[in-house]
């Protein structure tokens, strides 16, 4: 497949990134939002097509509700350059100084949109605390509330152009883990096998839109196993988990395969459970099923099979911009899934002290069902030759 | 230069993580702090030797002040195992699953604690607003506040096993900026040249401690430039800021030079002032020195060279765990620089549209001054042969 180059330029599509705005102000009209900030986060470059994390450094960007008001960041000093530049042309940019701190910018700013004691400002899921707890100091009237649920309202359904750069994320992954697969070995060690699928992304103009997980034989059944030294043997069951991104939207598979024969006998059975439990969240779900009901889809299965303790996860979660966020799969989430939403569906179940199996392509919801955006699974445990 | 492989195994001192704890504890009881809630970063890592950041799931770590309580990890189920194995031996673990979430655990170790209306809990710096602003609801009383301090307290004196340790990130990170700048060569792109400096950690068995920066001519203007496309053309200024890590602790340095013969005319004298400035820090600061006169040692030089608009940025920041912690080199902090900390001496000038000049080392305070953990910086603008 040949692709241009992923630069790091950002998105040019400057109008989206405006409009993205103003959706914004009129939901917080509607909720008596006074004023959303939001850190150099992805919830950032969705509504900027710029982020910068800042490290420990304070990076903002305010929306204030009323219409007359201009949306302004607040940013180091060195940063202000590129703040000015961003595809949303917001053009109020405040740089602060090492020496000087930004307290007396998010001041000025907040008089100057009338945010006082009572007002209800959102805040970054992911700001800092230690930028939030400065901020409640210094107001300490203002209602202060995570503006997760609400900037999920804008990002969880997928414009056309978002799902064109989503696909081509997921064809890439698709390829990246074929040429990798096939390159297991006796004796080669996880790091290594991390490596060549770090170097397959490399040779595809793409990163990784997180580190890859790989696990063998009993690794496999710690589904945030930190890939280490162990090194691949005949018998392994092994789980790949990867990643990368296209235009800075994110893809996400994981596969389990055996290295050879299984060494241990349940694996072809396990595999083909969470196979019908995959297959029954693609079957099943609807428009308008809710998240805690796809989730019971796959569990349904798992539980029936006698595994549901081993089933340690949600079945889901969101996808674009991050690689993690809203819709997600779990009990709990009664928001129906709606037509351009897009998430994973990756139900596992982990043995300890044996192995593990999980499964997950990436979806999308339709006006009738759901599509994944990933070539299907292998219904059986596919082996690769020793 | 041979160093043993450097593995994702987690640090072997043992005693050195419980003692830490210990200290912890005594300092909170000075200071009258009921509980220290640290999230799944630098912060936990120093105390227990493990870090796990959970993305959007929440990880936490809970100090009590009461010296009968014990420690305890409150983690996804999935980590639970993960957690159980620190060297610190934290042997409270909970485990919460998806379905569930956390608030139940984090209540119940609240009211085994003591911890109520009045009580003072430090929170990590870096926890995510979302899980703080979950927390104050749950705890309407109780006074949350940063625990960047109190953890600064204990982790900018290094003690001899960290130093060693980050000695030899020191050491390394020379070697692979003098394998990586004799590369540079007519038209090769900045991500190609931050590609080699990767492959230069990797064949050394270390990684980076963050992405590093390459800025070839009008971009060395921009201290926090992201890597882009620029190609690198005879008489362009290049800063090189690169940094990797060895059992955990970073390395961090900035080097500047030019390619072939400077096409602006002031760029060896701008060297010169920004090489005097670093030199004015490794003279002239001692043990008791704050780190805002630190930061003017450096200042003075640059602003007396009447390029003082220009040093944009603070003169440093600590160093350790963390790329970037606590002690700033920066106006308005008024602590002294003790012997063990360990921080960056780098001032910079930029100018817009021409040319920026940066010279980074780390130093560490002994009993009689600075020592630096990099070799020294060329006096004069080094030019890299065409």
């Amino acid at each position: 497949m040949a692709f241009p180059p992923n630069s790091d330029k950002e998105r040019p599509n400057v109008n989206d990134d405006q409009q993205r705005i103003t959706t914004l102000k009129t939901k917080m009209k509607a909720e008596e939002v006074s004023l959303t900030l939001l850190a150099g986060t992805d919830a950032m470059r969705y509504l900027t097509g710029w982020r910068e994390g800042g490290h420990e450094r304070f990076v903002g960007l305010f929306v204030p509700q009323d219409e007359e008001q201009r949306a302004a960041f607040v940013v180091p000093a060195m940063n202000a350059p590129q703040a000015l530049k961003t595809p949303a042309e917001v053009s109020e940019v405040f740089g602060w100084s090492d020496e000087s701190g930004w307290y007396t910018e998010v001041q000025t700013l907040f008089s100057r949109y009338e945010v006082d004691s009572g007002s209800v400002v959102l805040i970054d899921d992911e700001l800092l605390s230690v930028h939030l707890l400065a901020m409640q100091s210094l107001f300490p009237g203002v209602r202060f509330a995570p503006a997760g649920r609400m900037m999920a309202s804008l990002r969880q359904i997928k414009t056309a152009s978002e799902l064109a750069s989503m696909e081509r994320a997921a064809l890439l992954i698709d390829e990246i883990f074929e040429a990798t697969v096939i390159q297991l070995k006796a004796g080669i060690n996880e790091m290594e096998m991390r490596e060549i699928i770090l170097q397959e992304m490399k040779r595809r103009n793409t990163s990784p839109s997180f580190s890859p997980l790989v696990c063998f034989g009993a690794n496999a059944a710690l589904p945030h196993h930190h890939t280490g030294t162990t090194t691949l043997k005949g018998g392994d069951v092994v789980i790949l988990d990867l990643g990368c991104v296209w235009e800075h939207y994110a893809s996400d598979i994981t596969r389990t395969v055996c290295f050879g024969t299984p060494s241990d006998p349940d694996a072809a059975k396990v595999y083909e459970i969470v196979y019908r439990a995959h297959s029954a969240v693609m079957e099943n779900v609807k428009p308008g099923t809710s998240g805690e009901r796809a989730d019971r889809f796959a569990r349904d299965v798992i539980t029936k099979a006698e595994y549901g303790e081993f089933f340690v996860h949600r079945t889901g979660h969101g996808i674009g911009l991050s690689t993690h966020e809203p819709p997600y799969i779990v009990e709990g989430n009664h928001e129906p899934l709606l037509p351009g939403m897009c998430f994973s569906d990756e139900p596992g179940i982990y043995l300890p002290g044996r192995f593990g199996v999980r499964i997950e392509n990436i979806v999308t919801m339709t006006e009738t069902g759901l599509r994944s955006l990933n070539t299907p699974p292998s219904p059986t445990l596919r082996t690769i030759g020793l």
